[in-house]
């Protein structure tokens, strides 16, 4: 029987917050930051459901953890207790839950409409990867037109370390940022950034760490993986390739990066694993400590979409114009190979820490997950409003969504993830 | 008149922690961890001092940042609190203060030799760069004969995220990373590190941070650095050269870095200071965003050491062995051109934040911070028992040292920054 909540909400077709989803996030409550999952157009308060007794009898550290004004202590207590969590969450607002439970529940709904979010977690370290070769290769045609994808590639998965500071929840505005930017022919200038792109991406929260020295075996490395949000890797492209050699980008990237505010944990994605990339018969093999145990299961089947409004287009009521659509189920590496290899040298992850797979494109046309890759194209990305793009303009508005979806199950949604560009200061 | 303490051991020759210095950093004490200050071969228990009224009469904001377990809340107060704060210990600690304060003081001194020191902050993110042009220039030969400084040199601070996690406190062990190493003609294989080196840094700690969107100008960099450490950013080399192009280092990198536990103010460093590195005629001058607003003392006459002991010198008692000797003086930017540039995008850097400087190398030979510059020899490091070296092996003990020292005053030191290198997991 098809699993339903009480709540009419949660059912509404593209809801994306059904009963098979309970998404974490971090709302403010008053003065307080509260953890919440998202059902429907409503968000239950668990600090209040823990404060209540609605959670008598589960263990007093998920107990406490849900009182918790972010969701690292809750990421750190590992898979057994989220599925206890899970379980109890489910049960509360399944539609089978007797009329008492559905009383008690309801006094800690909270509207999401009117909710202002935080940050999932406070977010020690900031990890990006590159694990979509369609990406890979695209940008590298950009930066080195006759190199773009480079040897190590197919055995390493790339990685750089991002910065943690400057990371922000979905909705707020972007500043336009000033940087070096070299012409051609000239010395560099400093000066806003002509060329501003989005980076489509998913990020995979680290739930319990490993000690320093003790890497992550593969087998192991989901276990480490509290669930996933929309990732906006925001880039100043002129920025970044004046900089990047050879120490990889900094400033062209660290002046922005939003997340989506709901982090959907890994066990609502079981019904859309989907087996690992089939590498083309040439590729080499992953190295062994990058075997997965389960190659059949290792992705995900997740649509992704990114979305322009341009101030134009706000103006007339135009709705957001689709930039691509990808899915997560084409990275060459997964985020379990993610995990590994970030822990392999012996670096600790550690509860909250954020690991965001980097652009996330397909082979086909339509599935560019950033603007650079656009740059292909003899022509400009045009607007409905007749408006042109090849990086983004002050007041553009994107959007990244995302959701699973099967024929018979409610679509499990990610919500937004957006930003609008505000002018240089 | 020479300022002097009533403690004795603060003015043993070479002692490092005259009253001149004051450096600041964290020790554990029980179960708990407190701020102290270094004196001689005591550390002054700032908690301790905040709780017994010694510091009454000081702002509350001081007081309270001086009873905090990490340094944090003390760099965000800025420069006025942290005159105060040392105006205050320097009168408690000097020779001219009165029988009844030094009797008072004593009771809140704790000796150095038994200390366990903690990491001085909670490091949210970890910036290096790469500011001394003789290194970029040697190291750049290694991965690039043809082009080993890349035209972006000259005109931008290079700097990199690194990972905070990693972070560790001097007197460890390091464990020898496993990664992925490719041999020249075959394919990569996983293994332990066989070029594990050093790299002799600088740090600077951010003390009050910048809202996200508002640079820092450079007239006002300086308020915001706090103090200054010791930095071994141990660098795993075939890791590093296989892995880091072309979104730069990670994993080569990310298993470790070591700090000094002593963050010496940089008031405590404005006798020491020098005109600004000068650029040959040749070179373009920095952008107007970095250009100093006091050339004549943008620099640091700071003697930098690095000192190798191996498992045979430990056990046959020979004393640690100068690999290098180079000078913070000669970096091609400026700490102030760092926090500048790095927050030019509108990036925010926040109180704890660490900045380091890269290897500090000079141009002449004896000079070099890391094993790899030292390659250009022909003859590998030969150690006073007769061993070689062209990285370092199990067992090998790292230290650096810093100081700065001018004729008729006492030598302002940095404590050890040091590390055993442990075998593979």
């Amino acid at each position: 029987m098809e699993l339903k909540s009480w709540l009419a909400s949660a059912d509404a077709p593209h809801s994306g917050f059904p009963l098979q989803n309970l998404p974490y996030g971090v709302f403010a409550s008053g003065s307080e930051d509260h953890i919440g999952v998202a059902i429907g157009d409503q968000i239950l308060d668990l600090r209040a459901c823990a404060r209540s007794g609605i959670f008598d009898g589960l263990p007093q550290a998920i107990v406490r953890a849900c009182e918790a004004p972010v969701l690292n202590p809750l990421m750190a207590l590992g898979t057994t207790s989220w599925s206890t969590l899970r379980r109890r969450l489910t049960s509360l607002l399944d539609a089978q839950a007797g009329r008492e439970i559905q009383r008690r529940v309801e006094t800690h709904l909270v509207s999401m409409s009117g909710a202002v979010m935080r940050l999932p977690a406070a977010i020690g370290d900031y990890t990006d990867f590159y694990a979509s070769i369609d990406h890979a290769t695209r940008v590298g045609e950009q930066f080195r037109p006759t190199n773009p994808l480079l040897p190590n590639y197919k055995y390493v998965p790339i990685g750089y370390h991002g910065r943690a500071s400057s990371i922000v929840v979905s909705g707020g505005t972007i500043r336009r940022p000033h940087g070096q930017i070299k012409p051609p022919e000239d010395p560099p200038v400093f000066a806003p950034t002509q060329s501003l792109d989005y980076e489509l991406e998913v990020g995979l929260f680290v739930g319990p760490g490993n000690p320093l020295g003790q890497p992550i075996p593969i087998a192991a490395a989901e276990d480490h993986i509290f669930g996933l949000c929309l990732v906006n890797d925001w880039s100043a492209r002129d920025i970044q390739s004046w900089e990047y050699q050879p120490l990889g980008p900094f400033l062209g990237k660290s002046f922005s990066t939003t997340l989506s505010p709901w982090v959907v944990p890994l066990e609502a994605l079981a019904p859309y694993r989907v087996p690992e990339f089939a590498r083309p018969a040439v590729d080499p093999a992953p190295l062994p400590y990058l075997q997965s145990p389960a190659p059949d299961r290792a992705a995900i089947d997740l649509t992704l979409e990114v979305y322009l409004e341009s101030n134009r287009m706000r103006q007339a009521h135009v709705a957001p114009h689709l930039l691509g659509r990808s899915n997560l189920r084409h990275l060459y590496w997964s985020l379990a190979q993610m995990v590994t290899h970030h822990s392999s040298n012996g670096c600790n992850l550690r509860p909250g820490d954020l690991l965001a797979t980097g652009t996330v494109s397909c082979p086909d046309p339509g599935s560019e997950g950033c603007l650079l890759e656009l740059r292909r194209n003899p022509e400009p990305v045009r607007l409905p409003t007749g408006e042109q793009r090849r990086f983004l303009e002050d007041g553009d508005r994107v959007t990244l969504r995302a959701y699973c979806q099967q024929a018979g199950s409610p679509r499990i949604g990610f919500g937004e993830c957006s930003g609008t560009i505000a002018g240089p200061a």
